[in-house]
């Protein structure tokens, strides 16, 4: 049996620790007689071809954790108390493979017994549910943005909102994570707390993060979420029903769009020009608008000072409320940045939400929403319901990342590469698809370009990708992409560069260039 | 400037850390001029009385994050680029405590001018939301269970479902972490992952959580999520309108009603006897039942075998699905413990919730919910316009957790725990409480204690608090709660031993039914 275990130097943790796990999993899925003492330290050690204090350590370990038991003078025994409490398994089913157990079960109100003749352990009275008459809302069918898991092995990934392993700041997040996991943090955060934030993060976001952003909050104003992509499901529905009609730049962001769909409120595309959301009598008939002033997604044009005043000015005329999408306003390469549009709102109805996902990772789910006293006591009400609160043990994590100081480097460090990357697209935008595009001014991390008139940049993604080259294509961002599909624009396409390396940029875009010639040679 | 550091060697992190955040908060603040160079480091570690060591490593770890910059034989100096790209602060707004800015804008439709007489910078047509009207839901309106915040600093916490920073496995868990956080991990997890979970976890909870619970499940048909809480959430989002029953134990897990009230469904109060969810014609007109037969929820009775085989028949023959919540399924005594209804479900029409809160920690927000694929697909689909996914940091954090066996380890050691104390709080109960409680076969972490019949509990806990004793009132887990408040029991309450040590057990609940003898003297 132990002879079975293989080790390796390779595999990236200890062979201590590998030989603690594997012994481990033996017992668990019991495989070690209870009745047999363990092999001595240094027969296994002998065995294995490792040295004897690696398996003193592991078995140490193993007791510690009470795997083990030792009896005087015989060893090592398996401690039987490490497999009480479960149910006992079934014959056979053990080794079952993945798939094979209730996924044999099709879909449709069928009888059990009926679906693939596979009648055993079924009576009569066993029907299965009719799923597709269950389902009140189907949200698999809306179209979304589709990311390829596997867009770290192109070698021009054109990705948006992805990350990017060389500016991830490593060695100061493991710090924060391990003093987060120290006894007296844990004791802070393990608890469930409810509707509770860390008040540490709270107060980082306060008189760190806001600021920067010419915004100024008290805490109670503050919600943490997971996300914005959470920021906007809550506020949605806490402000919106079927009657309400919710003001969407088109083309805009397809998730906000997709989350008003679910809950069946009324949908108004609104023009864009070169300086965003359009401030004229089209907001009128809106409860809540949802704009993107610092670069309006997809398009990236940042809506100018004079302009935000007019909105604010047009909110309260028309009393409507305004969610303002500050997303990447960090990646901002302009040494006067524009203030946030919640720092120049005195009526108390501008609902501001930001992330620490372009930021410090998107997988770490970190969000939050600035806004009046009042919504705030609903939307923590309301997150209560849905989830608690976004996992402590990050909120700390994150907020001792920004009290050391560590998330204004890493501010500085991505506007530096992001910089870099931004002139050279442009550069290689310029000479390779001459007309295509506008520089956005503000930064951020991709472009927006408009292919010719016939290009289907829906094909151009599947032929680039043949090349290793990836894009998003662009027709998606279009609220039409859910109506007549012959209105949407096809030829507009996004390149992202915060996860393309500066000397891929340039090559990558020849090719795409190439790409686009072959497909429309015409032009 | 240098003099105003506070360093203290009390502080739990390091002077260089100390010193490193506070050069940091002085620089983002503007308090170093910039044309000036920092004092040497044998200066100020003389000012500051600290080695000079110390100060070297700070300056250090300050220019590789690009706060400092050398200039050559004129020492460090503060790097302008790490105050770029931030709004410029209005004068005096820097300085403005929290909730002095908007906060003061009140409530309702007012005209800002007019609120508290501030009149300045408001024009005649910045009005303020009425934010009553605006909202389409209230959750905050809603009943729910009040954790006290502080009930780490009361003598006798019988709190439920938090945890015991004794029991809590901190050093395997920060070697989880740690590694978590390594250049491998954080490439597989930063990203994006859209609505993608940790594959590593989703296999440790198929492999090793599952079969303890007699379950066997297919990769696609597990969901993570970010706690029970948020299982409930999407199934009663996917599955139930204002047309259709939900069916719910009486009394019962409030959060369940509170979501499904939530979402204007119809709530059925479901009897319930000594062996949990009564099966009988009450079930017939439901469209879904969420139950708890490992311990129900709050009277922590467990159903038996031959009941759950019932439940199962009558599921099939009136067409409903089930929620089965296994929760606390990991804090059983008995060896023998009865399998999970989900692992005896042939017509794939239970819906079984799970999560790490009552093992490793409520506060990591981790759940798991095991349905039908096509449920799945919908609920991912769901999951990811909310939240798009937990955070990926803790799955693999959790996935190596399990991994390395220790999760099963610390359900050993929490069984051991719970067991003493729920022995120790069933012989407390039998002599100063006789014939008020019930004995929880399946175990747990609370007991459900009835009261004297005059006993009004939400007054006995107050009594209780002034003697640093945290009881939990039961009125709350009656539905009837939200109707006429009369039929509802108020002489209910609840006892969790999941955070009290076992020697406290015994005192506390002695001055407990002092309390109540006091209370109700006529008993």
């Amino acid at each position: 049996m132990f002879q079975l275990f293989h080790l390796s130097p390779d595999k990236g943790t200890s062979l201590q620790k590998q030989l603690r796990e594997q012994i481990a999993t033996a017992i668990l899925n019991g495989n070690i007689p209870l009745d047999t003492p363990l092999p001595s330290s240094r027969k296994l050690a002998q065995q294995l071809g490792i040295a004897r204090n690696t398996v003193v350590l592991a078995y140490e370990h193993l007791l510690d954790d009470g795997y083990l038991i030792a009896r005087e003078r015989r060893g090592y025994f398996v401690n039987p108390d490490i497999l009480a409490g479960r149910v006992e398994s079934p014959a056979g089913k053990v080794d079952s493979p993945a798939g094979k157990v209730n996924s044999q079960i099709g879909k449709g109100g069928n009888k059990a017994g009926q679906v693939d003749g596979q009648a055993e352990a079924t009576t009569p009275d066993t029907y299965l549910p009719d799923w597709e008459q269950r389902f009140k809302i189907r949200p698999s069918e809306q179209q979304n943005i589709v990311k390829a898991q596997d867009w770290q092995s192109y070698d021009y990934p054109f990705i948006y909102g992805q990350f990017d392993e060389k500016i991830f700041p490593s060695v100061n997040w493991r710090e924060c994570c391990r003093d987060a996991a120290s006894d007296a943090a844990v004791s802070d955060w393990a608890s469930d707390s409810m509707d509770h934030d860390d008040p540490r993060l709270i107060e980082q976001i306060r008189t760190r993060l806001l600021p920067r952003r010419g915004v100024w909050a008290s805490p109670e104003q503050i919600l943490v979420t997971v996300g914005s992509q959470q920021s906007l499901f809550m506020l949605v529905q806490l402000l919106l029903d079927q009657q309400s009609v919710l003001g969407l730049e088109e083309p805009g962001y397809v998730d906000v769009r997709n989350i008003a769909s679910l809950h069946q409120c009324q949908l108004k595309p609104l023009a864009i020009d070169k300086r965003g959301l359009v401030v004229n009598d089209q907001l009128n008939d809106c409860d809540l608008i949802y704009t993107t002033p610092s670069h309006q997604c997809p398009t990236t044009v940042t809506m100018p000072i004079e302009r935000r005043y007019e909105l604010l000015r047009k909110a309260s005329q028309e009393n409507f409320l305004i969610i303002e999408d500050d997303y990447e306003s960090e990646t901002n390469f302009d040494s006067k940045p524009n203030p946030a549009l919640k720092s120049l709102d005195e009526s108390d109805r501008v609902i501001y939400i930001g992330s620490l996902s372009k930021t410090l990772a998107p997988g770490l789910r970190l969000g939050y929403v600035v806004a009046s006293e009042r919504l705030i006591e609903e939307a923590r009400a309301l997150r209560r319901l849905m989830i608690r609160h976004p996992a402590s043990n990050n909120q700390r994590a994150a907020a001792l990342f920004l009290e050391r100081g560590y998330h204004d480097a890493l501010v500085m460090n991505i506007a530096r590469n992001y910089q870099v990357r931004w002139r050279a697209m442009n550069e290689a935008l310029t000479q390779h698809l001459p007309g295509c595009h506008d520089t956005p001014t503000f930064g951020g991390s991709c472009y927006w370009v408009r292919g010719p008139e016939g290009l289907d940049a829906g094909m151009l993604k599947r032929r680039a990708a043949e090349e290793s080259i990836f894009i998003e294509p662009g027709a998606i961002h279009f609220y039409g992409a859910n109506s007549p599909k012959d209105c949407v624009p096809k030829n507009y396409f996004r390149l992202g560069f915060s996860s393309i390396s500066t000397d891929r940029i340039e090559p990558g875009i020849k090719k795409l260039a190439a790409i686009i010639r072959e497909l429309c040679p015409e032009v």
